[in-house]
């Protein structure tokens, strides 16, 4: 199948006059989005109430879409789970790997690594308050601090500020040859390029499905478990409905059977109705296309920024097998420069010190966005508008 | 104010011919929801895509929100925090106060909480792994095991079977006189009846929203830590969200002040949206009216069904004062005779082993509806309409 982007692009909801390069932050609306999420009010809550958990299969959505992801990620079915954040997630995933490397205290992570999930790690490491301990070198090191302290290595498969991509296929199997289990971040991976769990022999991995899968504002995240552990890992988080019998009421827990086990609490049913809608469209997509896609629009916007904006420097790698969907500059005034193109209908982003970052979103965006974003960014950038006070101002959430 | 119960009633979707007394499970819809909901997708998510966090007040609504549910049960503005699932609140609760107790081993709760809570304390003295532990008594039984081996009490304030309430404040006092903290679930309490965390000196709490709030299903629960621990408590579940300056992408967890620590991911902005015009009819509601009038039909409705159904047994206590919203009622064919009288519109739901449960929601039930009910369940009853198989076959969600 080849992917019809003409199509794609046209079942989403684009402000006129917006170039729209920060769906690796927050997606867009898929123009099908409203009315699936009032269906789980209208008539859903409204006729059926508390029946709707049987009759309208909101109670069994989180392992229903789960498949469905799992589908898209190169994972067995029945071995992703949908619920919760991401940062709930990862927690869930690094506490089953560390109880399934007793004995071993390091956690291995990067500098590169999303602050969250170092946060979960330390957070983890200080409730089990023995011998854990959160190790975190450089991205390029990790390799090389693999050793036969380490339980777990937790990575973010793509860098959120860099778009630098690990090779998770080489470090899984590195990692187990020192006998190390895997935690994979999916966040910047998961709709933006192609991802294979299993022929990567990931161990655990987690992902959020509101930046490249378009879910909207806190949709709900998802875990992996690989079979080999899917039996024998336990659950920190020994939530109601990952109990084998939710609805038996017993005063002891007992685990679901593999990653429904991972469930937590009563599951977000309209998010869940937005997720839906988004997945939708990517039932449409081969993430094949996507990627070749993605990597010819950011060689396209790399040589148009290199051209026309010397005093940018590149943050992302120049080799796009090593990079993910976005692109990354260095500019030291990044923060206002941003603030300037945003005024001007070019949407990108910023990450402290000095990352001005642009994601690539080929289900929604082309060469013309490509061309017009770098057009701005060169006005922006040979006058200076980035050096006015208003552009200074720093918001709460950048 | 005296509440205007005619109003209120006017403000939800309830189908007709249906006697709902299941809102102490899944509250209705209110009129006003899904115009609110659809609002964070249209125009908001639309047209501000990632600047809706900070335009449309998203990034903050896990603490404006949280100061509205502060207001409605006696707590102080500032120590309320909503999001995630009721689960992850308690945990995060449990996991606090324990650290507020070191050299304490023991959880003291009772077979009357809801086994979630259980379950995560369980998963939460795992992972702890020293001599933390679990302890479960009857719930009458309490009192009598607060010993200086009791780091903190964790109860439910009404059960979920029979609607027995515990005195919040006296055990309260008792738990602090022998150094003990306190976790106090409110899942039956919050909308039910009066809760005064403040005046009965409660160390933490959690609460769910989507029963007699009528927030819609899976929303967001809320998390309560009092002022003199607010400084100092920990998380254990270090979330980006709940960091000093989460925008600033340090690599050390630095904890917010006060609750805000105690926020995990990023919050689910169509379910708050949900919470947010659920809140609004409560804007216009005494809870101490809602009291009254629970009681007056609770009463009601126990008159009448002893009259009228000699085969069912109260299951909840029979002093008003000792009960939360919902009346219980034992008969060994519960499970049948409430699905005898789901079918002719009148729904309660069943716990197993035998407890059939009404639950009584004044805000949109009336004497007319009591009244109704009592007369289906009496013809259910006399005419053993529950003895047919189609009534025993069990659904995935009772």
């Amino acid at each position: 199948m080849a992917t019809d982007f003409d199509w794609t692009r046209s079942q989403f909801h684009l402000p006129e006059g917006m170039i729209y390069l920060d769906g690796n932050s927050l997606g867009p609306m898929p123009l099908a989005t409203p009315e699936r999420v009032a269906r789980t009010m209208q008539p859903e809550w409204r006729d059926l109430l508390i029946t709707g958990w049987n009759k309208a299969g909101w109670h069994m959505k989180p392992e229903t879409i789960g498949d469905r992801i799992a589908g898209m990620i190169g994972a067995e079915p029945g071995h992703v789970v949908v619920g919760d954040t991401l940062s709930i997630k990862i927690y869930q995933a690094l506490a089953a790997a560390l109880a399934l490397r007793p004995g071993r205290g390091v956690i291995l992570s990067d500098t590169g690594n999303f602050p969250s999930d170092l946060y979960m790690a330390q957070g983890l490491a200080k409730t089990l308050g023995d011998q854990t301990r959160l190790v975190t070198v450089a991205p390029e090191e990790v390799a090389d601090h693999l050793t036969e302290e380490v339980a777990v290595l937790m990575l973010t498969e793509v860098d959120y500020r860099t778009g630098r991509r690990h090779d998770m296929k080489a470090l899984t199997e590195k990692a187990h040859a020192v006998g190390a289990l895997t935690v994979w971040d999916l966040a910047h991976s998961y709709g933006a390029l192609p991802v294979d769990l299993a022929g990567c022999g990931a161990d655990f991995a987690a992902g959020c499905t509101y930046k490249y899968i378009n879910a909207g504002p806190g949709a709900p995240a998802f875990v992996y478990v690989a079979p080999a552990h899917a039996d024998v890992a336990e659950t920190a988080l020994q939530g109601w409905q990952g109990h084998e019998a939710p609805f038996a009421f017993e005063h002891d827990y007992r685990p679901a059977s593999r990653v429904a086990k991972l469930r937590v609490g009563t599951p977000p049913v309209l998010q869940l109705a937005a997720l839906e809608a988004a997945l939708d469209i990517w039932d449409k997509v081969d993430i094949e296309d996507v990627r070749a896609r993605s990597i010819a629009l950011s060689e396209r916007f790399i040589a148009g920024v290199e051209t026309r904006c010397p005093q940018l420097r590149l943050a992302s790698p120049r080799d796009p097998e090593r990079r993910g969907s976005q692109v990354s500059f260095h500019f030291e005034e990044g923060y206002a420069a941003m603030q300037a193109i945003i005024a001007r209908g070019v949407i990108g982003d910023f990450r402290a010190p000095d990352i001005m970052r642009f994601g690539i979103t080929p289900l929604y965006i082309g060469e013309a966005d490509i061309d017009a974003a770098v057009e701005i960014l060169a006005d922006v950038m040979s006058n200076a508008l980035w050096d006015r006070p208003e552009y200074k101002v720093k918001a709460l959430v950048t």
